[in-house]
Order: structure tokens, then C-alpha cells, then sequence
């Protein structure tokens, strides 16, 4: 789907009730500022003395890829000196950090844009936002000939727009004719060796990258990929490596608005880069990026509406970098002990006994959102602050978004104080795994919370003396439902079974099926099964699991009419059912029978109800 | 509790099998940055000339008031220039935004910070980092004297670190005595009328807030009290203003560290301000305060060890300011629909059918951590987003730990579109109810999720034909565990019965009696309540509520030996009950009645466990 599509499509979805409130502000700051007719249109190159001065656009793009504008937010225009941060990104990404900082430095210098000035202790330009620091970034970008090197930086522009960009020619010609300072800035710049290559084709480059025509919602789309760690919101595209968006980005915050740095982090307080055409690029890194378009320029060569209108968002929206606090603390989406929650296991009720006596033992931790080092930090407090009473900890990463090197350190190094401790750590990682793979001390590392807690309860029960479903076959004595008949009445029930072995795969209740027997897993291990709708995509949802010694089909004794679910064999299993039909018979010659199977069933249901209804107290919180 | 107290208990629970990541990181960079000597310990002020070289602590202190140190972290300095940002804090709170910044500006001047240049366009100082802009600022501070003011001071310096603060008599004598600089830049400010005050009381304010003593530990909690909002982590008590913490960091960002401001936010990304005593404190908003303490300074005047350890903490652990994205997305905690949770109100089956047919127009969401323009704007997108198939709209507020005006704005203007368009919306506030006055829109507050969705279901089931419980006196052919029987039958149970008219708040049902008794609730309504553990403080757990037409403690039924847990009339009702002693005679001449109680009883409590599951699967998401 083409990006526009997709872009129109969203928006057209949340339209239908109420438009974001996004959307209302940006019509109503538009509005305002509109009115604001202060400054003056750039006519040093003369193309764009032409602008008119009424063109005004805002846009504002989410870092989940909602774009949203206001008034002229599609007409293009020369992206000038916003081409500078990105052209800055691809030279560290080309040369790496060292060189770049070589040949250029990171400090606000106080003068113009055009100044000759260099840093007296190193010759390099003061930053690769003044024009002098420009060109020397420019001039290590690489490529076999000139128009190679266009294509790429065209090229790596466009992904940071999200869509194909393209060159104003008769800007370009304008900044030819009248460049002669840029000129004089790169023979400056050879002069102190910060660059090397052909001046002359260094400067076209240069005018080249200040001629790609943008629109403000391009802008807002850059700032966007900025703000999302350099990959593009709408596109998915990588655009620049994230390593190398956290110097542009500073460089940004204190070089960005030409003179008044300082004022513009204090006020403001958003990374921003103007341009002499009259755009502004803003960022809220992890949130936004914003576009806004207006030729009238200010004294310092800031569109006017531009400064304005990211003041006014920063101020209304709270939008400033530092006035904002991160929460750390809901990194913790939800710990539970283990008699907060059970795996789907269904099992005799001697296990399920057995098992409760060291619930307590089980922690189980979920984790959300980004883990960072602050974030995996308050994840090791928190383990580490009921350690005492725990000997397995299941840490849930599937709601995770994404992890950094000093996160996966702690956690790796927790686990293995953990384990050197004595206790299990068990990782629940789901299905794409990106987290799994990098934890390289977890015991055990499951798709699923329910497998990984069944796994545990299999722990808990291990030493208890009872015995491990799996290892035995069921006597029909063992069975819950048939708890309280004498010898007499359990041999007659035999005798009215009929008893298979089945394969792996097998369904044995369909859903949907009357319900007219009641089966008795006596080996094996079989799945309760949820079928999904024909139209919901993925596998059938697992209600339960059930070893030897537990009935199914069992509300068949409540005349129920249909089953409501499908049990399938998960491995070779042995099963005895009984019909109705065979019950009532029984019941001619052992009144009882029924009797006690339908007190067995009510105080069976009641208790695995009681255990739910404590689940669902734990969740719910 | 003492503060050091309440720390010391803190770690020590934590370090009882694991202690932080952050101890064995610190003691790592403390060891190998020991090693370096680099650096000259400053002289100018005769006292500090005598610090020890060698001295080298480091402290983090987190937002929620862990403390961590390694080395020389309690031995106490004079905190000389890191007293600046919390003066020009102080400044902004007494005198307001305006007044402040006619008086110094917020540019870096790279100059060094003795520098008498100022702002030649307003006379000002350049900044309040400088000695100029300092002075100027302190001169800002109220009181009625100079003993008042400095008693101010200090006290807003303890309540940053926590704990009362004091001066060093001897660093004051020996500041009084090397001051004639600052003297002179005090009279130069005053010349160009940026103070009026008494120049001699203005400098000696000023040394004495150089001279207050402060520990590594106490930076580290300083920071963290910025880092937290303005709000001491440790002790609760508020230092400054949140506003105005946002414009003590960005002059700490732009003019923190001496002349290199650019390089040290490219670098180390981190907001911070050095002091000539060899004390650097730097704050990640929302995560950390870092305190270090090594006398030798560099060139600049910054600690060599207090840059290198912020620079070293900022890449291993990658605190850069711009490399962080938070978490817009994780601000919905959950959602659901009111087919996947349900309150715990029991109703007769006739009436949760008929609410069962509508419970996918109720959508609950649950909103966590912090409310700012970005998260509800995306509360806003998801609510929007399923509005089409919703009429009741219930937000959870429960887990929001904090909101703003522009929050605020957008949640209003939601609940009032929703409102618009005929939908109800609900908020569930908690019990301190923070954001709950200041949603004006909310059609209805509730203090839990549970009494905002039984109030919903009662909507949903409205329309629907069925009669509310509350509007019925219930007949006995009403209850669901009677079903099936004949009016013969139902005769005879109701003259086996006794009824009774209790008030509220009457215990019906206690737990841990002998159950022996069904209850069948003609009219009123009870509550299922599980009796705490005498150390848990606060009110019993609510299980359910019932209205008419529902019967309870019916598990008596099963020969279950015990009650669970405490039923209590919520409101004066008519009870009926029913011994299992009067159901035995009952059954000598009617035997089908206890069977078919039995099978009744087995099915609701089949199709109670049914839902339970399916909430326990959409919960567990």
C-alpha cells in the first residue's frame, strides 16, 4: 500500500467519531499565527526571494506513524540548511565518530551561520551547523563521482521522508550563481586541511543538498524517524543507524537555531534545525517530530511562525526535553505469586494439593515497554526484593519493545546471581524471541506464560512424594470423579467402559458433538482446545491440558447438550469412556453411582471455581 | 524513621542475595578511575588547596530513593558552584520568570566562568552558571536580613539533599578573604543595574552558599531530586517547584559544565554543573541524580575523575539524554471488553444472558504511569479507535502515577466527544482520586474497576426487558438452583423454609461455621466478603454481590464441611433458608428435589467456571 494510502487510511478511522486532538490544536495555533505577518522572506538567493510570504504549514508526525497537518503543509519547498543534521548522520555513518569530530566540532559558536570563524585551539569549524562546519561534513560524504554522491545523500534523505524526494533545479541554479561565500568558506576550510576533495564539486554537492525539495509534513516525517530512533514510522525503513541519532540530535539542541542556542533548549527545549527557505524541524525524541513551514524570516535567520509555533506547542503541549519524567517504574507490569495464577494444567486434586503447599515459591514477574539500564534496574530490585521466599521466577518478556546492551547486562547478571543462589529462572520470551536468544543464563526459555508455569508446577510437585502424572497410568480409584465408590461399585464401572489407545493428534471430543460420554485419561496427556473462528487467523487456543487421572467430557452428566470444545490427544494416550446409557444401567443394579459422580462433579466444579475466581482477583488488579 | 535509616533498611533487604547492578558497576569505575591522576587541585581559594587529591567517591541516587556509593561518597566538601543551579532554582520560585531572566540570561558564553563579559545586547551576565550571573541571581533571593537569608538558603539546600546541611566556617573566611574578583563582579553587575542590593551582604551570601557542606551521597539525592520533578525521593518533601525544574536543567544542559557546554551534552548528554571543590553532580530526568567528589580539576576547572566517571556511566549505561525513547505506547496498560471481564456481581442466568448479548458495547481501558500530551494522545487513539461497536467506555485510572494540564485537556475534550456522540463514559479513579475531581466530563467515578462495570452491566441490562434485581421481591420459581421442579415441589420447599428480614450490615454467613444451610435471597442484597489476615490492614475483600433471585452459601449442598468467607447484607433483605436437615425430610417424600438441586447446582457452577476461564484467558493476556 503506498505510504499516503496507508497515512489517509488511519487517519480516516480515527476521523470517524472524533479527529485527535491533535488535530484541533494544530487548526487553532495555524490560525492564530497566520495572522503574525513579522519577518522578512530570505532574498540573498534570489529563487527565494519569490516565496510568498503567506504560505504556512504545520504538521506533526507520531513516532507510531500518524501524521497530522494544518493549512500548507504539502507545498514544497528547499529543505537549505535542515539538510545539515542529516547530512551530518550519513558522514558518521560513512566515517565513524572520530573522523567526523576531526574535521568538525560540536560547539555552539555564537555567530552566524556564514561566519568565518573556526575554533582557535583546532581550526575546525565550530559545528556542522554553521556553513563552514556544513561543507566539511558534506565533503566526507562518499561515492565514486559527484552524481553518485547526490544519489545517496537524494537517497538516504527520502528514507528519512518516507517517500522519494526530489531536486528544485532552479534553486539549485540560484545557489550557483550566488555561493560565492560558500566558496570562499571551502577554500577556508582546504586552506585549514579539513577537507581535501574538488572545492568546486564539494560546493555544488553542498547546493545540491540545500536545493531537495520537502514539504512540512516531510519535515514532520524526519523528525518523526529522528524522534523513533532513525527508523521510519510510516515506511518501517531503517534511515540512519540509531547510535549516530543521539549526536545528531545533540548537535540539534545547541546548534541548531543559529545564535540563540541557549534561549532555544531553555524555552523551547526541543532539538530543532531552521532553514533559510523558511522550514523548522523539531524533535521530541521517543514522541514526535514537527514541520512547520513559513518563509518571513527573523533577524537570526529563524522563520518567525516557525519559532512561534514550536514555542507555542513546546509550551501548551508540555513538550520541553526536560520536563519530562520516564516511568521507570511501570517497566513492572504485573508480578504474581504462584498461588495468584496457574498454568492450565488440570490435574487430580492429590497434585493439585500437593502443589499448593509451595505456590508461594513461584514468582512471576511480566515485563513491559523498553528495558533500559534504569528500567532492568527497578526489574532486579523488585526480583531481588522477594527473593527470600521465591526458588522459581518466571520473568515474562513477551510485552517488551525493546532492550539496549545495559539492560541485557543486568538481567544476564541477574540471573546468574540468581542461579548461583539456587534458584530457577525461567525466561517466557513469545514468539518472535528477539530477547530470547541474548539471555544466555535463563534455565528454561518458553513461548508462552502457561507453559512456562506448567513447567514450574511440575517443579513444585517433583519432590513432594506424589507421583509425576506422566510416569504412572491411572488406576480408575485415582480418579477425582469417582472419589467415595467402594471396590464393588469401581469394578462394575470398569466393566461398562470401553477402553482405546489412541495416536497423538487424535480428536476425541469435537465441539459442537452431543454430549452423551464421560472419558477417564488413564496414560497419555490430552488438550482442551478452543476452536478459532474460520476468520481468525493462528492456531486453536488451549482452554487446558489434562494427564492421567483427570476425567473430561465430564458435564455430559449434566445432560448438556453440545460440547463446547475440542480435546485432541497430544501424545499416544489411553482412554476409558462411559455412555449415559451404560451409566444408567449401572445405576439400576448401584443407585449410588450417579449420585456420587454428580456430588463428585459439583464439588469438583466448585473448587476448580474457587481457584478461578482467586486468579481472576490476582489479575484484575 | 531518620532518613539514613530508611535507606540503610532499604539496601539491606535488596543486598540480602543480590545487590543492585549499579554497586558493582560503581565500585568497577571507581577502580579503575582511581588510578588516574590527572589533574590540580584548585588553590585559589587558600582552604581547598588542602583537600587530599587522592579523596574519590561517587554516589546514584534513583527516583525512587535508592542510594548507592562507593569510595569517599560521605566525606563532606564545600559545594561551590553546584550551589548555582539551586540558587537560580530559588530565584525562579521567589521572584518568577520574568524578573529572573531581565537580569541574566541563559546563553553559554564560552567564556570561563570568571568571565566579566556579558550579553552585550542587555548588559546581562550570560548566564546564571558564571560568577556574574550567580551573584546576580543570589541577589535575587528574599529575607529580611543576611542571617535570614542564608538560613533560607540552607534550608532549601537540605531539602534537595534531604537531610539539614551546615557550612564549612573555614572555606567562608578563606572565600572572604581571596574574593576581590567576585566583588568586583558584583559591583560591575551592579553597575550596569543588574542588582541593587548591598554589595558586601550580596557576595558574602554568595560565599556562603560556596561554603555549605555537601557529601558525594548528598549530590548524587540532589540530582535525584531533580531528576524526580523537584520532589526529594528520599524524604518526600518538596525542593522546587516542578516548572521551574525544567529551567534549572536546560541552563545545566547549555552552561553546566564550565566552556565546553556543546561537547559535554554531544559527550555525555546528561545535565550537569561542576563546582572548584572537584564536585560534579548530573541528573537523567525521571531516572538517576549522580554525585561525584575527586578534588584535582582540568583546565576547564571540571574534576578530571567527576567528567571522566559521568562520561564512562553515560556510555556503559547509555543515559544520553537524546539516545532514550520513552515508552508513549506502554500508557495503556490493558483493554477489554465487557465480554472478556465482568464484575463480581452474581444475577440470575436469565439476567446474564440478556447482558451477555450486549457486553461487547462495554470497552474497559487501563491506563498506567504518566499522562502527558504524547500518552493521551494514544489513550485518545485507542479509545477512538473502537468507539464504532462501544456505548460504555469505562477508564481506569487506578495505575496513572501522575498527569498534566495538557492530559487533562485532551482526556476532557475526549469524554465530552464521546459524550457528543452518545456514549457513556465512566472513570475509575482509586481511592485517592488525584485525577478524578479534575475530570469534569465523566458521566460517573467509581473508586474500583469492579463497582464501574456491575454499575455498566445494570446499563446493559436496562433496555433489555428483563426487570432489574432491585426493582423485584424474586418468587422462588425465579431461582436458578430450583429449576426444573414442579409448583408441587416448590410448595413444599417454600413451607420448609424459614424467612427472614435482616438490616444491614447483619453477617449472615460467617466463615469457618458449619455449613449446614441454603440461602435464597428474596430481596436486598448481600455481599461475599473474604475476612482478611489480622496484619492486613484495610477492608475485607469483596467476592461478589448478590441481588434477588439468587441463592448462596448453596456449596452447604456438597457436604462441604466449612464456610469460606463472610456473607453480609449490604442493605436490609429478605432472606429464605433452608437446612439440609428440612431438604432431607424433603426428599423422603419428593426425592427428585435434591437431585435436581444437586444437577442445578453442578450446572451453574459449570457455567460460572466457563466464564471464569474465558476472564481469566483474557486477563493473563
Amino acid at each position: 500500500m503506498p505510504i499516503e494510502d496507508a497515512q489517509e487510511q488511519t487517519r480516516g478511522a480515527a476521523a470517524s467519531l472524533a479527529s485527535s486532538p491533535l488535530v484541533g490544536i494544530l487548526e487553532r495555533v495555524h490560525r492564530e499565527f497566520a495572522a503574525d505577518t513579522a519577518g522578512r522572506v530570505a532574498t540573498y538567493i534570489p529563487e527565494l526571494g519569490q516565496s510568498d510570504p503567506r504560505t504556512f504549514g504545520i504538521a506533526v508526525a507520531t513516532v507510531d506513524g500518524e501524521v497530522f497537518d494544518v493549512g500548507d503543509a504539502r507545498r514544497a519547498f528547499t529543505i537549505q540548511s535542515i539538510s545539515k543534521p542529516l547530512v551530518f548522520g550519513m558522514a558518521l555513518e560513512e566515517c565513524g565518530k572520530d573522523v567526523v569530530l576531526g574535521r568538525v566540532g560540536v560547539e555552539p559558536s555564537g555567530n552566524p551561520f556564514n561566519s568565518v570563524t573556526v575554533d582557535p585551539r583546532s581550526s575546525r569549524p565550530f559545528n556542522p551547523m554553521v556553513n563552514a562546519g556544513a561543507i566539511v561534513t558534506t565533503a566526507l560524504l562518499g561515492g565514486a563521482d559527484p552524481s553518485e554522491r547526490f544519489e545517496r545523500l537524494l537517497a538516504s534523505f527520502s528514507r528519512f521522508a518516507g517517500r522519494p524526494l526530489s531536486m528544485d533545479e532552479a534553486v539549485l541554479a540560484s545557489e550557483r550563481e550566488t555561493g560565492d561565500r560558500n566558496r570562499a568558506l571551502a577554500w577556508l576550510m582546504r586552506s585549514f586541511g579539513m577537507l581535501e576533495n574538488d572545492v568546486d564539486q564539494i560546493v555544488d554537492l553542498y547546493f545540491g543538498q540545500c536545493s531537495v525539495l520537502v514539504t512540512c509534513r516531510d519535515l514532520a516525517v524526519i523528525g518523526a524517524t529522528l524522534a523513533n530512533g532513525g527508523q521510519n514510522p510510516l515506511t518501517g525503513e531503517r534511515a540512519i543507524d540509531s547510535q549516530h541519532v543521539t549526536n545528531v540530535l545533540s548537535v540539534m539542541s545547541t546548534c541548531g537555531m543559529y545564535d540563540n542556542a541557549g534561549e532555544w533548549l531553555y524555552n523551547v527545549g526541543l532539538p530543532a534545525k531552521s532553514g533559510v527557505s523558511g522550514g523548522v524541524l523539531a524533535v521530541l525524541p521517543g514522541q514526535f517530530g514537527i514541520g512547520v513551514y513559513s518563509p518571513p524570516l527573523d533577524e537570526q535567520g529563524n522563520s518567525v511562525r516557525g519559532v512561534r509555533v514550536c514555542e507555542r506547542l513546546s509550551h501548551e503541549l508540555r513538550l520541553h526535553l526536560l520536563g519530562r519524567t520516564s516511568g521507570v517504574r511501570s517497566v513492572v507490569r504485573r508480578t504474581l505469586r504462584g498461588d495468584e495464577i496457574a498454568s492450565s494444567r488440570v490435574r487430580p486434586v492429590a497434585q493439585e494439593d500437593a502443589i499448593a503447599l509451595r505456590r508461594r515459591a513461584l514468582g512471576l514477574y511480566e515485563l513491559q515497554g523498553d528495558l533500559f539500564f534504569a528500567t532492568a534496574e527497578m526489574v532486579h530490585r523488585t526480583i531481588v526484593a522477594d527473593i527470600d521466599e521465591l526458588e522459581l521466577v518466571v520473568v515474562d518478556f513477551t510485552h517488551v519493545s525493546g532492550f539496549d546492551e545495559p539492560a541485557l547486562a543486568v538481567l544476564n547478571r541477574l540471573i546468574e546471581e540468581l542461579t548461583e543462589h539456587g534458584r530457577t529462572v525461567v525466561a517466557v520470551c513469545g514468539h518472535d524471541g528477539h530477547i530470547g536468544s541474548k539471555l544466555t543464563q535463563a534455565a528454561m526459555s518458553f513461548l508462552d506464560a502457561d507453559a512456562a508455569l506448567e513447567w514450574c508446577e511440575d517443579r513444585l510437585l517433583g519432590p513432594s512424594g506424589v507421583p509425576k502424572q506422566h510416569e504412572t497410568h491411572a488406576a480408575l480409584d485415582r480418579f477425582d470423579l469417582l472419589d467415595g465408590l467402594g471396590d464393588a461399585e469401581l469394578a462394575a464401572i470398569e466393566l461398562a467402559m470401553s477402553v482405546r489407545t489412541v495416536e497423538a493428534g487424535t480428536t476425541v471430543i469435537r465441539e459442537g458433538e452431543v454430549a452423551d460420554e464421560v472419558f477417564f485419561l488413564l496414560a497419555g496427556r490430552v488438550s482442551v482446545l478452543l476452536p478459532l473462528d474460520a476468520n481468525a487467523a493462528g492456531r486453536n487456543r488451549r482452554l487446558a491440558t489434562l494427564g492421567p487421572g483427570v476425567a473430561f467430557g465430564e458435564l455430559a452428566l449434566l445432560d448438556e447438550a453440545k460440547r463446547s470444545a475440542d480435546v485432541v490427544c497430544d501424545e499416544r494416550s489411553t482412554i476409558a469412556s462411559l455412555t449415559l446409557g451404560a451409566l444408567q444401567q449401572l445405576q439400576a443394579s448401584s443407585p449410588s453411582i450417579g449420585q456420587a459422580m454428580h456430588a463428585n462433579l459439583a464439588r469438583l466444579l466448585a473448587r476448580r471455581l474457587r481457584s478461578a475466581n482467586a486468579q481472576i482477583r490476582a489479575l484484575a488488579r
